[in-house]
C-alpha cells in the first residue's frame, strides 16, 4: 500500500485531508514515460505561448481557491498569497513572450566560405533544442512560484520540455489543484495533458532523478536535499544537468558612512527584509557586518525596536519550527554572541524574529562560531560589528557562495569610482550571483536581466531560477551542416519565415 | 622523487628525450595558486585580446620547431600538423575577435520600471563574469588544437580565465614548446607568465580536478577517463563545471536512393573519413548504416578498394595500437561480422586500415554485438546492412549520445521537406549535436555557429569545445541591483562607453 500524503494545517498542526497517496517508482515511470510521450506536442511555439497564457489564465480564474488551499497549507497569508499569485502568472506570461520573441533559440548562421578560414568552411545552422522531460522539485516557501506553475515549469514549458513536478510535501493539496489547472490548460490547446505530470513522496523524487528519460531537473530547497539530488544526477549512467539552488546566507556590509547617514532607516529596513514572509526566503540576509561605535549602536537600536514589533508568525511545518528554534538556540550559546532580540517560539505554532550579535573578528576565526555563516531559515539574522574594513574583508573572505551581497552605503562613498566602495563591490561580486547596493535583497524581481543563482551552494550551476534566461537551461545546441533548404527547421531558413534575431556570420543579421 | 615524464617516438617505440618530472601535490597546489593569483590581470578585454593574438604569431613564429616537435612525438606528419597548427592560430586569433566585440558578455539591463510588473521593478544590470582558474585536460590526437594552445585555451582566455593545463603524456616535449609560447606572449603584454600553468602526471591530473581553487574544468579524451574525472569534479564539497568531451560513434545513415546515385562517391568519400589521421579523430564515421542490395555492393566495393589502397599509419601511442588490434579481433569475432578488408599490425609499428560489416538486424538486437556500438580508435568503421528502414530506425534507437549524426540522401529526397529524408532527419537529430547532410563529420570548422559536443557519452554538458560559444563554459553571470553609475562595470554604464551589443528591457539596444 502507498503511504498517503495528507495536507497538514501548520497553524493547528493537524490533517485536513489525505490529498494523494505517495506515487510508487512504476507510477513515477508511468508517468515520465506519458510526459516524453507527449513531447513532440510542444514543438510548435505558437502553441506553447498561447499554453503558457492560457495556464496564467485559469490560475487567475481559479485564483480564490488557489489562494485559499496554498493559505491553509502554509499560513502564508491570503495578501502574500495573491501577491504570489500575481507574479506567478506575470511569469507564465513573460515566458509566453520570451518564446514568441524566440531570441533564446540562439540562432547563429555561418554560410558556407572557402575563405573563411584555413580551411573551406561548410554551411552552418545552429539553434537550440528542448532537452526533454524536465523533473522539478518544489520549494516549500513559494507554494505558486517555486511550486507546480513556477518559474521551473514556465520556463522548461517555453522551452519546449514537458516535466514532471515532484510535489513539495508542505502543500500537497495546492500542488494537485496547480497541475489540475496546468493540465487543463494544455488540454484546451490541444497538447496531451500529461505534458505537466506530478508525482508525491521522497521515494518518488529520487527515483525521479534517477529515471533514464529524465533528461535535466530543477530543484529549489535545502543544501542537503538539494545534494543529495545533484549527486544522484551526476551518478547515473548518462548524467544529466541538475541546476539546484540549495541555500545562500546572503550578507550585507553596511559602511561607516551609511550607518552615519541612515542609521535607523538601514535598521528598520533590515528588520523588514529579515521578517517578510516570517524570515522564509531564500534571499532573507542572514549575515550583516555593522560598525561598532554610536552609528551602528544606533542602527541596532533602531532594528532591535523594528524587529521587537514584528507579529509573531507560522513556519511552514513543524519540522523547520524545531529547525529554527533549535538552530537559533545552538548560536545564541556560542561565545561572545548576544541576543537583544531573542528569536524562538511564540505559543504553541509561532515563532518570534529576533537578531543574535558577534563581534565580527570571531567570525573570521572559523572554528564553532563557523555555525554563524550557516544558513538558519526562519526570521533570525547576525549581526557582526566589526571595527574597521580589515575585518569586514576577513569575513567575506571566509564566507561560501550566495544568491546575493548587499552593500548600503553613504552618500559620498557611492559617487566615488574608484574609492573604498568600488573595493567592497569588487570583494562582494565573487561571492554572489546578485550584488545590491543601499537595497534589500528580498524581493527578486521577475525581469529579463534578472539573475537568480550564485556559487555553490546557492546554485549548484551557473544559470538561474528567474528572469528570463532561465530557459537555457532546458536546451542544447545542435547545429546542421550542409543541410539543403527544404530539410532545414523553418527558423534556420535563409527566408527566416518567422523573422527570428539571427547572428550571420558572426554578426547580427540585418 | 617524482617520475620522469619521457618523450615517446610512437614510430620506433623509443624514448626520445626526459622532457619533465610528473607534478607533485605541492607543485599541482603552486601551479594553481599562481594562476588564482594572476587572475586580475585579465580583466582588461583589450588586454586579453592582444594577447589571444601575440600568442598566434608567436606559435606561428615557432612554427617550425612546433611541428617538428609534434610530429616526433605523435607521427602525425608535417603535413597535418602545419594544417593542425593554422587552425590552432586561427582559432587563437577568432576568439581574439570574439572578445572584442563583446557580445559573449551577454549585456541585458532592464531599467527601474514601477510599472513593469506585479511588483515595481528595480534597476538591473546583468553581464557575464570569468569563473575563476580553468583546468585544461590535453587530448592525445591533437597535440596542438585541442592541447596546450588550443581551444579550451583560447576560450579559457579569452573570458578572463587563467588556466593549467594537464599535459597529454603522448606529446609532452609539444606540451612544454607551446606553453612556453604562451607565458611569452602573456610577458609581451605585462601579463604574468602563470596565466598559463602546465602539469605532468596522471595524479596530477586528478589533484588539479580536486584543487579548491580550480572553477571548472574542460576534458578531450576517453570515456573512462573523462567519467573519472567528472566524478571527481561532482564529488568536490564545491562542486565544479565539468566541459568533457568523451566519445561518440558518429553514424551514417545511407539511404538506398544515395547508394544508388553516388555508390563509388560514397565509399571513396567514406573510405577517406574513416582513415583520415590514422582514424584518430573523435568524429571518425564508427558506424555506418547501408542498404543490402546492388547500390550497397557497389558502396561497399569501392570502400574496399579505397581502404585497401590506404597505406598504413603510426597510431599516437603503443597502448592505442594494442587497444586497435585488441578492439578489432574482438568485433571481428563476433557472429555474423565479416572483415572485406581485416584492419590491425602492420609491421612492428603501424596498422591498416580496414572495416567491418555486418546485417544490422544483429545491432538492434543488443547482446554481445552492443561491442560494435562502441567507439573504436584507429582506422576502422563498422558497415551495418540494413534490409529496410525499419532496421534503420531499430538501430538509431539503441545509439548512445554522439558528437556528429550524418545521412547521405539521393537527390530527390534532399529536395523534399516532409518525406522520409525529413523523417530520417529528425531521428538523428536526438542523437547528437551536429547533423550533416551529404557530408562527412571529419573536419570541425572552427566558426561562430560550429557546434562540437552532444548527448553524453559524447559530451558530460551542453556545451561545445569548438566554435565561438566554447567561451560560454567559462563564465557566469552577475547582475547588480539598484547601484550608482560611478561603481557600475563600465560595460553595464547608461552611455555603453565600449559600444557592446546589450538587450535593455528585453530589446535590442538601439
Amino acid at each position: 500500500m502507498a503511504a498517503p500524503v495528507w495536507s497538514v494545517d501548520p497553524r493547528t498542526g493537524k490533517q485536513r485531508e489525505q490529498v494523494a497517496a505517495e506515487a510508487t517508482a512504476d507510477e513515477v515511470d508511468r508517468t515520465v514515460r506519458a510526459a516524453h510521450a507527449a513531447r513532440e506536442s510542444l514543438a510548435d511555439r505558437t502553441v506553447r505561448a498561447a499554453f503558457l497564457r492560457t495556464a496564467a489564465d485559469l490560475l487567475e480564474e481559479a485564483g480564490e481557491q488557489v489562494v485559499e488551499a496554498a493559505d491553509a497549507e502554509t499560513a502564508l497569508g491570503p495578501g502574500r498569497l495573491t501577491g504570489e499569485l500575481a507574479r506567478t502568472t506575470y511569469q507564465l506570461r513573460s515566458f509566453a513572450d520570451i518564446v514568441d520573441q524566440g531570441a533564446f533559440l540562439d540562432i547563429l548562421i555561418d554560410h558556407a566560405d572557402p575563405d573563411a578560414g584555413p580551411v573551406p568552411r561548410p554551411d552552418l545552422r545552429r539553434y537550440k533544442v528542448p532537452l526533454g522531460v524536465v523533473a522539478v522539485y518544489s520549494a516549500s516557501n513559494f507554494p505558486l512560484a517555486f511550486s507546480v506553475p513556477g518559474g521551473d515549469t514556465a520556463s522548461a514549458l517555453a522551452a519546449g520540455c514537458p516535466l514532471v513536478v515532484k510535489a513539495h510535501p508542505d502543500h500537497p493539496a495546492t500542488s494537485e489543484l496547480c497541475a489540475a489547472v496546468l493540465r487543463r490548460a494544455a488540454a484546451r490547446h490541444g497538447l496531451p495533458e500529461d505534458v505537466v505530470g506530478l508525482v508525491h513522496g521522497f521515494e518518488a523524487g529520487v527515483a525521479l532523478v534517477q529515471h533514464p528519460l529524465i533528461a535535466a531537473a530543477g530543484f529549489t530547497g535545502s543544501v542537503r536535499g538539494g545534494r543529495a539530488l545533484f549527486d544522484a544526477a551526476a551518478a547515473r549512467p548518462t548524467p544529466i544537468p541538475f541546476h539546484g539552488e540549495l541555500g545562500s546566507l546572503n550578507p550585507v556590509v553596511i559602511t561607516e558612512a551609511a550607518a552615519s547617514e541612515r542609521a535607523e532607516q538601514i535598521g528598520t529596513g533590515l528588520a523588514g527584509s529579515v521578517t517578510l514572509g516570517v524570515g522564509q526566503f531564500c534571499v532573507k540576509p542572514g549575515l550583516v557586518l555593522a560598525p561598532v561605535g554610536d552609528p551602528g549602536d544606533r542602527l541596532l537600536k533602531s532594528l532591535t525596536s523594528a524587529v521587537s514589533e514584528t507579529a509573531a508568525g507560522v513556519l511552514l511545518d513543524s519540522r523547520m519550527r524545531e529547525a529554527f528554534v533549535a538552530g537559533v538556540r545552538a548560536r545564541a550559546a556560542l561565545p561572545e554572541v548576544e541576543s537583544p532580540v531573542t528569536p524562538g517560539e511564540s505559543g504553541e505554532h509561532a515563532v518570534s524574529a529576533g537578531f543574535l550579535v558577534v563581534p565580527a573578528a570571531r567570525l573570521a576565526d572559523g572554528g564553532d562560531h563557523g555555525l554563524l555563516m550557516e544558513e538558519c531559515f526562519g526570521p533570525v539574522t547576525v549581526v557582526a560589528r566589526y571595527a574597521d574594513p580589515a575585518e569586514v574583508s576577513a569575513v567575506l573572505g571566509t564566507l561560501p557562495g550566495n544568491l546575493t551581497a548587499t552593500v548600503h552605503l553613504g552618500e559620498d562613498e557611492a559617487a566615488e569610482s574608484d574609492g573604498p566602495a568600488a573595493a567592497l563591490l569588487a570583494e562582494l561580486t565573487p561571492l554572489a550571483g546578485r550584488v545590491l547596493v543601499n537595497g534589500w535583497p528580498t524581493g527578486v524581481a521577475v525581469a529579463p536581466a534578472q539573475h537568480h543563482g550564485g556559487p555553490y551552494p546557492a546554485t549548484t550551476s551557473t544559470s538561474t531560477s528567474v528572469g528570463g534566461t532561465a530557459i537555457e537551461r532546458w536546451l542544447r545546441p545542435v547545429v546542421f551542416q550542409g543541410t539543403p533548404a527544404a530539410l532545414l527547421p523553418p527558423e534556420l531558413r535563409d527566408d527566416n519565415p518567422y523573422g527570428l534575431p539571427r547572428r550571420v556570420n558572426g554578426r547580427p543579421e540585418a
